[in-house]
């Protein structure tokens, strides 16, 4: 793959990933083009060609919609969360996309202090690489390795 | 070193990790030249110079049959694996190979949906990037930092 | 961000860590500029504007006292810790100097072969590129997500 592009990826992963560590909800749908599929579901959805997740949305209205369901909720404040992200693997797409396949892992720190593993997975994304505000993800499926899902609702992935 | 080489031995750990954590583990072989070294040690074997580990192959032949008795044993199905890899150190090898250091993490996920650390360490590899095939281990050195090894021959690592 | 510049970064955190999982500690003075700052601290505190930190040093030679100190505690010895690190995201900084932010987890290995996740956070790094011995720390801001500390001050991170 074209360096450049890899870098770019690149760092739109890790400036996606920081800006949800940082609590930077508002940020988050700033990362994905205005039309755009977002869905959370796990690895043996996928494996079952079952379409459905955890959570989908389909526009940036959606996802801002979401950001504003946790805020009221206000379940997330009482913990932070860590992404820890590897090397993008990047390959050409339609219309001038790119694909990317990243494992992650997070992590969840409670207020007390105590630290878990919260969630580790892969994403699944297409990225629009121009446009006025630069590389944005067209679509975007994160692919849970484990079906707990309780408390999954509480944060962006 | 070479912005490159940087690249391309990136993307042959991160195409080698994703192969391992999707359960692709017939072309877990593929990724090693013909004549290839593969060890699994620890850190602490390492350093008392012993040059045994708990895996150790010499050829793809070697690689393919223990993959076959991990799917006759079928220990392997009931669980999953993530590893996330940090970026690899690259430094020029003898006769056109290259060394890569990476540090690397990997957790296991129970069909209950449990989530542990698994294993953690460093991969020492040397890798040729010419060739039919594209990039290959020449030999691969799993360093592990833990001595508690009982499960650790269920997977490739 | 220049791609050279972006690699560099990277091969500095890459090398940074490598050397403290490889208990190295004697070389871990040799990263930061002779007039450095480190400083490591967690998120609480950041958000709140406090400026002190757990551990503070200002100069290679509080770093190198630092060492000495580990060393002859000999707290550090009994187990060992492996840190995995994102892609940094690098911005230029002021004189010709860069900024970078990267996301890491530390898991610690016990003697015993017990492995747990030890710290995560972010590094907060002002870098300088150029110089006698390449690449080097002016500043590094260790923010860690969990104000457990209680046993931190036994390793650098």
């Amino acid at each position: 793959m074209n360096i450049d592009v890899q870098l770019q990826v690149q760092e739109l992963l890790a400036r996606y990933v920081q800006a949800i560590d940082d609590d930077r909800l508002e940020a988050w749908p700033d990362f994905f083009t205005g039309q755009c599929r977002y869905l959370v579901t796990t690895a043996e959805n996928v494996e079952q060609g079952l379409p459905l997740g955890m959570i989908y949305a389909t526009s940036g209205a959606m996802l801002r919609d979401r950001v504003r369901s946790l805020r009221e909720a206000n379940v997330y404040e009482a913990q932070r969360y860590r992404h820890v992200i590897g090397p993008p693997l990047v390959e050409p797409g339609e219309g001038g996309e790119v694909r990317a396949r990243t494992n992650f892992i997070v992590v969840r720190i409670m207020h007390t202090g105590e630290t878990m593993i919260f969630a580790s997975g892969r994403y699944e994304d297409r990225i629009a690489l121009t446009g006025p505000q630069g590389a944005r993800f067209v679509e975007k499926v994160v692919v849970l390795d484990s079906r707990q899902i309780d408390t999954l609702l509480a944060i962006p992935l």
